[in-house]
């Protein structure tokens, strides 16, 4: 029983907030639409006013977000409105990843299409040679904004505090880059993108495998980030105590069995893996795994030893079935979570976007 | 920017709902308020005319809910305002737990307060005895319902599915008692106590030692079910993937060594539950463990060893500390909880608990 109203606040509307409030609703009224939407539908969707959505959307098409279509000829009787929708080329979201043996870069355009995407492996994870990557995109695509993946811990105003596979600790990375970037976990993105790809309000947990094994938790279609955002580490593990050393200075952590290093014994990888998942199952109760990065290929191989462990270990699992699949996105995901992070923001505040100073990174 | 508006729905609203929605609303307020409050200011709280209001409240005196005392002499000018207080003797819940080796019950009135609790130690495990140790409460206090905490994992509709310690499979445990009775896990439901307790919107895992070993996670103010509501299980986290045999099936699961039968060996116990423990802080990025159950009066002696293990295992240890602390209610957290509920289902809907035939539990 609780409704939204426009502007209602206990404080004092400015009437900027308001217009912000409204564009992103207009812009996200079209992109939610699957076919081209009039303004007259836009205006009853939104409970606007005509004139009021008709002011909103002249902006958002003179800022290049929207385009309107003529209306398709038609054969009945009747003339048909012409159709609002998203431009592709409105804006642009750069995505980077740097990983500890692979450089990425992609760019989307805001109906969220790969426009290019280069990948560098047995690339050195490092910041100058993500700059030079990164700089072809930033001339040619002008980005609105870039994100980038890390595979390690970072907080709240983007510093990476650790990334032990890399070897980072305290590291700037918009310093390093020279252009503004916003950073978060790598696995974090992935799991994002792939709960963009599903739709609805899934759990799951999406287990991304690297040099790092790491992973983001997805509770009724939310990332959950945790009380400092370092959730989901699930590569540290432990799956034998007086284990394999590992990087972070603790014994067995599952990335010493199921890290890319590691992987070639298939059947130690899968055990591990079964292991740590089932500590997962047992706590979180969730009914889906989702296995990126060099796992997604490796899913024929890793299942059966992942299975027999879950079948063991899993308090519930004769009561429960846990679904085990591939990533949609394969080793993208984290990339274009990236990029699609930057394109979500646009369309959340396209206010902030058509400010006349806000061009978007500069080239 | 969202409002509550009484009554608004998208489909029609029965005159009935609004008034079940409406005592609710006055009940909760007046519930709420640290000191008897008048009629006055609960309509300027809740938004209701007073008409309104005092016939609602007129309903709640005359089913026993609430009180209306005079006003306290005063020193100064003018007359103050009639209170209305929550009637402590209005309605009562009954909370029940069957463990391995206890059975306990308590009563608690309407505002909270414990006014009977018995526990027998020693004792099996069993609804027969569960129903005798129950009858003098149900006779004597006619509570407004009853609640049972089980160590197991407990369907929607009741049903104990598995309760691997007390050696249940699908049990139904109103058929067993003789009376109605809603059932749930006992360290969901002593998490729930916990969390009333605390105040809030805390994020804290609350592990509850007995034979077996369970937990309730708190996220964010509200317990995390899981999928199937079987989340929690870390009795059955893998600390030792070859170790000892478990009831469960699986080898080296936490409760074979920091359970009640094992907990003899402290040093092991605490080994273990740092391990385990560790899985969870690095997956969840919990800043509070509580430890109930036997834990709580042996967190001294436990807490080095934990640390330890927390300090060498959680990725984050260094950056993000981790707080340890003993559970406030102590053992009778589970069936605190469970008489809660009782009592926190007649606050939120007293138009059900009002209906003339809904009397409570018969003696």
């Amino acid at each position: 029983m609780t409704t939204r109203i426009q502007g209602a606040s206990s404080a004092p509307v400015r009437q900027s907030s308001v217009r912000a409030h409204n564009l992103a609703l207009v812009l996200r009224t079209v992109a939610n639409s699957e076919i081209p939407i009039s303004r007259a539908s836009t205006s009853a969707v939104t409970g606007l006013t005509r004139a009021t959505v008709s002011a909103l959307v002249d902006d958002l098409i003179a800022g290049g977000l929207l385009t309107e279509h003529d209306p398709a000829p038609r054969s009945g009787a009747g003339r048909p409105a012409a159709g609002l929708a998203l431009n592709p080329d409105g804006a642009f979201g750069l995505g980077l990843e740097v990983n500890v043996d692979y450089l990425a870069a992609c760019a989307i355009d805001l109906s969220g299409v790969v426009r290019r995407r280069v990948v560098e492996d047995h690339a050195q994870g490092d910041l100058a040679a993500m700059a030079r990557l990164a700089r072809p995109f930033v001339d040619d695509f002008r980005p609105a904004a870039a994100a980038l993946a890390v595979p390690g811990l970072v907080s709240g105003d983007g510093l990476i505090r650790v990334a032990p596979n890399l070897g980072w600790r305290d590291v700037d990375a918009a310093a390093a880059l020279g252009f503004p970037v916003t950073v978060d976990n790598e696995a974090n993105l992935a799991a994002l993108s792939e709960l963009r790809a599903a739709g609805g309000r899934p759990s799951f947990i999406y287990v991304s495998g690297e040099i790092g094994v790491g992973a983001g938790i997805v509770l009724d279609g939310e990332l959950y980030r945790g009380a400092r955002g370092w959730s989901g580490e699930i590569g540290h593990l432990t799956v034998d105590p007086d284990g394999r050393p590992c990087r972070c200075g603790a014994r067995g952590c599952l990335e010493q069995y199921a890290g890319q290093e590691a992987i070639h014994d298939i059947d130690g990888a899968a055990t591990a893996l079964g292991v740590a998942l089932s500590a997962v199952v047992n706590l979180l109760d969730l009914d889906t795994i989702v296995l990126g990065g060099i796992y997604g290929p490796l899913l024929p191989e890793l299942q059966p030893g992942i299975e027999r462990e879950l079948r063991r270990r899993v308090l519930t699992s004769d009561l429960a079935p846990v679904t085990l699949r591939a990533a949609a996105l394969g080793a993208d995901a984290a990339m274009r979570g990236a990029a699609e992070s930057v394109i979500r923001a646009v369309i959340d505040d396209p206010a902030t976007f058509l400010k006349p100073q806000v061009a978007g990174l500069k080239p």
